[in-house]
């Protein structure tokens, strides 16, 4: 095969073949194929789009390009759940232990934050000690003691995808569908769990701006997870607003413990526990919604569900001291309140806006490898749809400095849309995808 | 700027600003913006085009990337022509001496063949010891001497075209009238004569297939001359089957010089002439038609047209016995007759399979570098519309052995088309643009 004919047959809107797909995705991730024909071949991707058929071979490829966990060979049912990311999304923090704590293993291997979008790693880190980073041997007694894992992505799995990224990233290729789904299914496909949830998360503070792309994004992971014997499902969710009150690190890891707690935000339970039945009736641990329910609420109300995380925090190398008790997490030195400029209902508080300043406190990256200041980051008071009167606190700012803090405020107010009428928060859950 | 947000402007359809594009195209030739950037970008071209105004930007940004010869400052009326390339075609060989011999300087720097199409720098290459790598001062001094020279591309000549080029051929972007009108002309504004004229071929033998892509090529390179202020046009003519009776280097000079003699094959002649006359009346050098015709008819019955490329060639390095005698050029050892196999007319003679048999007789070149065989070749006896007998000789096979003459007959053969009726041969010049 020559690489510039296949580039070709793309470029002019012609499918690619699995041999030519595995082909080419072999002699890049081996280096056979340079970095400027593997861009080219890229935008052509891009222009032309890939059928389901070639995206499911771009995806198995992709897996296939370094070791696969193939977990499911080992342990299954054990569930794997991906969200596309917002701000203030702690939603794997919680729902992994919960459903584990109803017996149902948890394989779960996550990425640090990017953007205005935090990571499940970052925020675990808030604990102190914790490792992500774990050997093939600590990763399977980990998962096989705890019924839960909460590993780094490793570079072992998919190499392929890492080396795509990091050239879509710079050559204009990140937006997708095809590239996109192949990015998140590869990792997923590497590790082999039996069933997978995907988040899709649709607004302003998500990836995908509309509801018609994120459409078109879960069904295209869906069709690529069942070509690949995943049973896999997908939800839409609305990520217009921050999800819960908590923006940033320990703070959305208190958030997550207390949502294991039954304390939680209403709207960020609401979601948590809409996921974690998902799970339980995809697999068949529970038989319909009633037992799934009831058994959400047992492992809650018996304390079993923080005490999961706690005992996977410990096995991780952490301080479980600080999971049971969250206010021995790391905290700012200064919280400042940003009060209402005006009276009125919230309309609208831009997620993107609110992620972007809170890097500004350390608690995001601009770039990969700067550092992360877990302690830095918002609690939200008010939501779209809340009344509120002038003056009165919209929001907590945790910083670093009260010059932090002041250098972010105005915007932060610059998120925030009024109205004079009551505005609805609209739906947390657009659909869902099986 | 940013090359990342300079590609998607691209591929999202948007403009880029003059300043954008010098900025991409100093970038990429001072090795400051990456391959693997540019063929993203180049990819993203071939997608979303370029308008007039981007491709005159484009064009004269890679001319302005090197030096640049503004002969149209020292010498004017100068003129430059230059042909898109197919089989067979000899015509600025004889072009450039004729409309010489009548007054007007031609500044012409040519290049090397690549695949079925033959350079005209080979095919001069055939005289012994001619130079086509001149200095500066040797293309300027002949050219004055003269009022001809027949000089290599020069790399320093718009050297971004160079790079451009061989990342666009590894990288599926080749094929893109932007980037394909902005390769040729940015060669020619960094020379700069005052008149310009481009044949752009059409037809099997030829990189434009159809008619309508042709005038696309054809008015969007006499758009980029006119905008960059030097006085274009364009003719589109017939590149369906070879131009003339010869194919091959040296074959090919003898037969320029026997139109130069006023003893050429009708189809080459007919187009020779009416690009003399052309350029003869764009510049003023003629008040019409028939003065331009009785100029070009006093050159070559005065035996000026013929000396003017001798003596060139002899400024040139070159043995100028050669020109004037072309019995003295090289010759192949072997001379094959290939009979008709059946009886009938011509009704196609498929020039990129002669150009591609004739490559296999070390005529021309699979790859850049690859020697040249000046003295193989082919000549024509029959063309289409002809009528011929059963074993009456096709054409005439100039080898180095009767094995390699042997290898190429069924090609060669499956090259043409019979009809028990007569076809036409179809227009030769189909339109002209200024």
């Amino acid at each position: 095969m020559q690489t510039v004919e296949l580039i070709k047959t793309k470029r002019d809107g012609r499918e690619l073949s699995r041999e030519e797909i595995a082909w080419l995705i072999q002699g890049f991730t081996h280096g056979n194929i340079p970095d400027y024909q593997f861009s080219a071949l890229l935008m052509a991707i891009l222009w032309r789009g890939m059928n389901a058929r070639e995206t499911a071979d771009l995806t198995l490829a992709m897996a296939d390009s370094g070791e696969q966990l193939h977990v499911r060979q080992s342990i299954s049912p054990a569930v794997d759940k991906h969200s596309t990311g917002g701000v203030g999304d702690k939603v794997t923090l919680a729902v992994a232990p919960l459903v584990a704590a109803c017996g149902l293993p948890v394989a779960k291997m996550t990425g640090r934050g990017l953007g205005h979008t935090g990571g499940t790693v970052d925020k675990l880190e808030s604990i102190s000690n914790f490792r992500a980073a774990l050997s093939r041997e600590e990763f399977w007694s980990i998962l096989r003691a705890h019924q839960l894992v909460l590993a780094g992505q490793s570079s072992d799995l998919a190499p392929a995808d890492g080396k795509i990224y990091a050239l879509r990233d710079v050559t204009g290729t990140v937006e997708s569908i095809p590239l996109i789904a192949s990015s998140i299914m590869s990792k997923k496909l590497a590790i082999g769990a039996s069933h997978l949830l995907l988040d899709v998360k649709v607004g302003s503070g998500a990836f995908m701006k509309t509801l018609s792309d994120a459409q078109v994004l879960a069904h295209t992971m869906v069709d690529i997870g069942t070509r690949a014997g995943v049973q896999t499902a997908a939800v839409i969710t609305a990520m217009d607003q921050p999800l819960g009150q908590a923006v940033g690190n320990a703070l959305e890891l208190a958030e997550a413990i207390a949502i294991l707690q039954g304390k939680g935000p209403a709207d960020v339970t609401t979601l948590c526990h809409h996921e974690a039945i998902t799970l339980l009736l995809m697999t068949g641990m529970a038989a319909n919604h009633e037992e799934a329910e009831a058994a959400i609420h047992r492992a809650i109300n018996s304390g079993a569900a923080l005490e999961k995380l706690a005992a996977v925090a410990a096995a991780q190398g952490g301080d479980a001291r600080q999971v049971r008790d969250p206010s021995l997490l790391p905290a700012a030195p200064v919280r400042v309140p940003l009060p209402a400029p005006q009276a009125g209902y919230i309309a609208a508080i831009d997620a993107e806006r609110i992620g972007l300043a809170t890097m500004k406190l350390g608690a995001g990256r601009f770039k990969k490898g700067d550092p992360i200041d877990h302690a830095t980051g918002l609690l939200l008071y008010a939501k779209v749809g809340d009344q509120v009167q002038a003056g009165q606190p919209l929001l907590e700012i945790h910083a670093r400095s009260e010059a932090q803090a002041a250098s972010i405020q105005a915007e932060l107010l610059s998120a925030y849309q009024w109205s004079e009428l009551f505005v609805s928060p609209g739906p947390l859950i657009y659909s869902e995808i099986s």
